[in-house]
């Protein structure tokens, strides 16, 4: 089976999103391409569709954005 | 196990991040909420953290705000 995709920045938002969709998902179905550390995976997160992180891109090749409701603390951390 | 609870209400784009999401997780574990159907719905969603639809508030109480990467011709069906 195709993967999805998780792009995301290391900020403490996309971890915790990172927590959430890990916990939902199966987690062997789902690559984690962290692009602050792996600078090389911007062009293809682009070519993805990819506007802003955190992200998910689908088997299917759709990408859903996820803004999560994150606390101020979250934010601030 | 307690489930989540994804929020929409009808739109083209709602729909397909509904059939994502769908098809990521297992189907079971998630309720599906229509508020344009459902506007009781509504202040629970808001109690919920509920910013925008669509959205997935997880077991653990965390909300998702999906903006999903929709095509022009979704947006205008």
């Amino acid at each position: 089976m195709k993967k999805s995709v998780f792009y995301h920045a290391g900020c403490p938002v996309c971890i915790s999103a990172e927590h959430e969709i890990l916990g939902l998902m199966d987690p062997s179905s789902v690559e984690i391409v962290h692009l602050g550390e792996d600078k090389s995976k911007i062009q293809q997160a682009e070519n993805a569709g990819v506007k802003s992180v955190p992200a998910l891109v689908t088997p299917t090749g759709n990408v859903l954005h996820i803004n999560y409701g994150a606390s101020m603390a979250d934010v601030k951390g």
